[in-house]
């Protein structure tokens, strides 16, 4: 149990919620979690998984169509320069979303018209053989260890855990069984929008070139709550748009764990503060339980 | 088990389909199931209990404002004047939804604002109150008994099922326990977009005056599948709009089945056809199963 845990104070203000969340009999189904997928479950640096895999993609098609090698976000991916997107990520965290649609633009056309079976086979295939850029590992080899025994832990004690990402919704279900044990149906995520197409077969699920929803921010708990019908006890996140989510668990005289993951380990990992600037300010206002990768694990993968 | 359906061949297929997925060790990850509500689950007639809820609100708001009576859908609620709502629905479901925006406009406001909490316990209130016009039962009474009894039957037999609703989720979710067995986070079903706002206690999340999908038609399969990332074996419907679930449920080389619930019994029910059409074409062309009340069931309630 929470092996690689360092015992301390993080540990055992893990450990003391779920005692007393089952001391106190809380009912099973009002025992919900809620992760942030990158930089909270696993690695989000350099790039994010999800901007690798549609990176990948914008610079197949100006591979095909030259016309997309002047512009963005083509041109990013086709001259493998990770400056534009970082730049695009680093003024959203900070709140200026101004070069957000130019963005997201991209990210809806570089998967515009495809069945979600086809996507999800693809996204999978990625997650499974493309290696981390600079620890090597695949991708699906970067998960945290010690989160995926919190995971386990809080199932043990009759928690439902969900991903709440601001990744991508089907991406992330290719592999959320697998790499941490949540079912496909567990993963809220931003999403576009999806055509359904009567056919042979039972029909096809297609994707659209629009966004249905961007799960990050305020769209944390909304699309929480519009899923599961619950406000968590348990919400662990490590950036700026995972406040409202912390904030969103609560229980009136009840125990609530707010977990925030900070990356201080260079060593193993990477160490950062950028986007997550007003999120550690609020854990120290809010006395939230902040994670030091450096300290509170005693292993990260 | 299934007590009250009538030995014949609808119960015959039911059975069949449960038997060969348990035979064919179907895994129960991929055993899903999805039900419409209104007229599938329970009544729909004369006018479905949301529509009832909804005119309620709305008698009320003209009460206070005497402007509204003059306009549509504040005048037939006001009026108490059902024959404006049955012609837009019926208009509906023949294909021409002209009349529609006034009516969801009047929809969207009823609650525009309202804490989702607030909007919960409102809507329970009234499904456990408030009679069902002609039966005289609480609509939480008005669920058909047979189709309880499947829904018990599928999951003792490890499938998941979900409730795909054109009414509204949150309006559901109030009773879907307690009547259905089926918990808060299984209820798919329309919704309005939602506001979270920050603040003691967690924050709130507020109803806004704006639709966020119409959970009918191809929306359904669109929405099924987002929120479980699976097709379904077994789809249940009874109207024009649940036609691409049905035909969405499928499984290649496997056992589906396509349940259309047929109005034909007057004395204990109601006996329609108005708004299922085209779904009756299709069972009768596809080979779907047709449940009829009148022959199928030994009681309805």
């Amino acid at each position: 149990m929470l092996a690689s845990w360092r015992e301390g104070p993080t540990r055992r203000a893990i450990v003391a919620f779920v005692e007393r969340t089952v001391a106190e009999h809380v009912p099973v189904a009002e025992r919900v979690a809620v992760f942030d997928n990158d930089g909270t479950l696993w690695c989000e640096q350099p790039l994010p998984s999800p901007a690798d895999f549609i990176a990948r993609r914008l610079s197949e098609m100006a591979d095909v169509d030259p016309d997309l090698r002047d512009r963005q976000p083509w041109k990013a991916a086709y001259e493998n320069d990770p400056t534009w997107l970082r730049t695009v990520l680093a003024e959203h965290y900070a709140g200026d979303d101004r070069a957000l649609p130019t963005l997201l633009d991209g990210i809806l056309a570089a998967y515009d018209g495809i069945d979600v079976d086809d996507f999800e086979a693809r996204s999978g295939a990625f997650l499974r053989t493309a290696r981390h850029p600079t620890l090597g590992r695949r991708y699906v080899d970067c998960a945290y260890a010690p989160m995926v025994e919190l995971l386990g832990y809080l199932e043990e004690n009759g928690f439902t855990s969900y991903i709440a990402s601001g990744g991508g919704r089907d991406f992330m279900r290719s592999v959320s069984q697998e790499v941490y044990g949540i079912p496909r149906d567990r993963v809220i995520g931003s999403a576009s929008t999806l055509t359904y197409t009567s056919g042979p077969g039972g029909g096809t699920i297609t994707h659209n070139a629009e966004a249905d929803y961007l799960d990050d921010g305020p769209q944390k708990p909304v699309r929480i709550g519009s899923r599961t019908g619950r406000r968590p006890l348990l919400a662990a996140g490590n950036s700026n748009g995972d406040v409202p989510m912390l904030e969103f668990a609560h229980r009136d005289d009840g125990a609530t764990l707010r977990l925030l993951v900070a990356h201080d380990d260079a060593a193993r990992e990477f160490a950062y503060t950028t986007g997550a600037e007003r999120a550690l300010a609020r854990a120290a206002e809010q006395g939230w339980t902040v994670v030091s990768m450096k300290d509170d694990w005693t292993r990260v993968f």
